[in-house]
């Protein structure tokens, strides 16, 4: 009898630690922030979300309206030499040249063949949107995902030789899964084409393809041998930049984010609307410092061009981030 | 020794059995659709669900691309004497005459004021368009929320008298619930207004703002006394139904529904989208056969008008539901 209940014993204790071990959250959570610098800046990026999510806190903020909007270009991943769709673009004039022989001496085609970027910055919004028509239109929207993903893995950055999808920033993606983590809905609000970043946000950034807001153009719907399919059309729908990604944000988000981040003046309204809401927000930038490990450039940027942004931060309450002493790694 | 033992033994079971109580998920579950008539209809419901979710099976979809779609008037509600969205055009035109003395003498406005509805009707979509316009644009978005949110406390069904929100099918709300504990993103997709529907589909259908995809008009960015407001305007941006449904799943979604429910052929290109892709699929219909509880129309009703879906149902393999049979209980 006592052997059994000795046996017994072992047994149940076995079962107990077991159980115990299932159930109970077991080490104290790693730093999420990990590739942030210890300093003012990721000090108050926690404190935020620790304040918000802190349910006795006057500054708690329920699940539903914990909304965080993300620009894309400049913010998560690079843009220079470029934007990264405007490579995507000159590779697509190349690889359907040979069933445009008129595009040889028509510009702006003509420049983006003859690698030609003089010519073909000079060409201006007009010349570029002549661009993506021609190649962002004229099929299906599946042909088109198909498309863009292809590219992803084949093409690599013309400095860094990495594929695209491996310029991201390692603290931003750290940032999103600690926003997440504390039950945030993270959405990218950017100036980019939505169904250039819908192929592949989720498996880079965590953000499934209803979380994305961008640019758009029109699309119809027909039947081809009686299969539905939804048809890319040269017609602009909507560039998602400036004045307009509040709109945008009105339209798809249907909520005014509690923390939005960018890096350029497209993203100004967006951190303005953000910030302009009842009670705690946030508002930060990325600014590119870092001319060793990735790009310094603000003012006299073509992209990610930052004048206001950096003049009206102190007054708007926005954190800027500053790439070179904020990050202590850039890319994963 | 011995009584230790045997106390330890004592604690050691309770221990166990309380963190067993914790540890292990109790009860069988309760029909998730207790208000569906158990029948072919059920069953294939539950079937498709099961068929998706099981991880061993040969029709698994992943979580990620467990997407649902629902149109609103006549599937998530009632839109019977008239879509719930034009009676509140309605009462506002009624609410703001006072500021108006033209309309007296304005159609459409004068048949709104005197009741007129078959003046009213015979505007055609052009008067309604101006109704909308007059009573949906020119204030800023939250003070639009706050007069729908007003207006759902205040008015009531012009036959039944109950609150508007609660004129909503509860064998559907059972569903979305049922759905989404099996890890499905439902949405609405719904010729009716963003903004009208956004302020309610929460509370009343657990579906979030940013799951809302309807009808919506132009806004615009502006500051007033230097706090960003965004200004509804009399101008429409897009209408939702029909061929343009699938073209909003696209847009506001980016994946092509598994699943989808409406009740009228303005529902048919958004089935049919959803029923065309690969792997398994289930679309749905609402057959409005319940003229006890609810509505009986079909073929020849100005709302919900369902002809092409009832003669092509059979040959799109999709289900149509027969309120009268299929739902034990039409409101909650």
């Amino acid at each position: 009898m006592k052997y059994i209940q000795r046996n017994l014993l072992k047994i149940t204790g076995l079962l107990l630690l077991v159980l115990l071990t299932a159930c109970a959250t077991s080490q104290p959570a790693p730093d999420p922030l990990l590739s942030w610098t210890d300093g003012p800046a990721k000090q108050q990026i926690i404190g935020f979300v620790t304040d918000v999510t802190d349910s006795n806190g006057s500054d708690f903020v329920p699940v539903s309206q914990r909304i965080a909007t993300f620009d894309n270009d400049g913010t998560l991943w690079s843009e220079k030499p470029t934007y990264f769709q405007l490579l995507f673009i000159i590779d697509r004039v190349k690889s359907m040249a040979a069933d445009h022989p008129e595009w040889k001496t028509t510009q702006p085609f003509q420049a983006v063949l003859e690698n030609d970027m003089a010519t073909l910055k000079a060409s201006g919004e007009h010349g570029l949107i002549k661009l993506a028509m021609a190649t962002h239109a004229g099929m299906t929207t599946q042909e088109f995902e198909t498309i863009v993903s292809d590219w992803l893995t084949t093409a690599r950055h013309p400095t860094t030789g990495k594929p695209y999808t491996q310029m991201v920033y390692q603290p931003m993606l750290e940032l999103l899964d600690y926003l997440r983590a504390n039950d945030f809905k993270t959405f990218i609000v950017s100036g980019g084409g939505l169904e250039f970043m819908r192929p592949w946000t989720e498996a880079v950034y965590g953000i499934p393809p209803d979380q994305v807001v961008g640019s758009s153009i029109e699309t119809r719907y027909e039947l081809r041998n009686g299969e539905p399919v939804l048809v890319r059309l040269p017609e602009l729908h909507f560039v998602d930049d400036n004045v307009t990604k509040p709109v945008a944000i009105n339209r798809f988000i249907g909520q005014r984010p509690i923390l939005a981040f960018g890096n350029s003046d497209g993203d100004f309204e967006m951190l303005k609307w953000t910030t302009s809401g009842e009670g705690k927000r946030l508002g930060l930038i990325v600014h590119h410092t870092d001319a060793v490990r990735e790009w310094a450039y603000d003012r006299e940027s073509s992209e990610g061009r930052l004048v206001r942004g950096l003049d009206e931060a102190d007054d708007n309450g926005w954190l800027v981030i500053d790439m070179a002493r904020d990050w202590q790694v850039v890319y994963p």
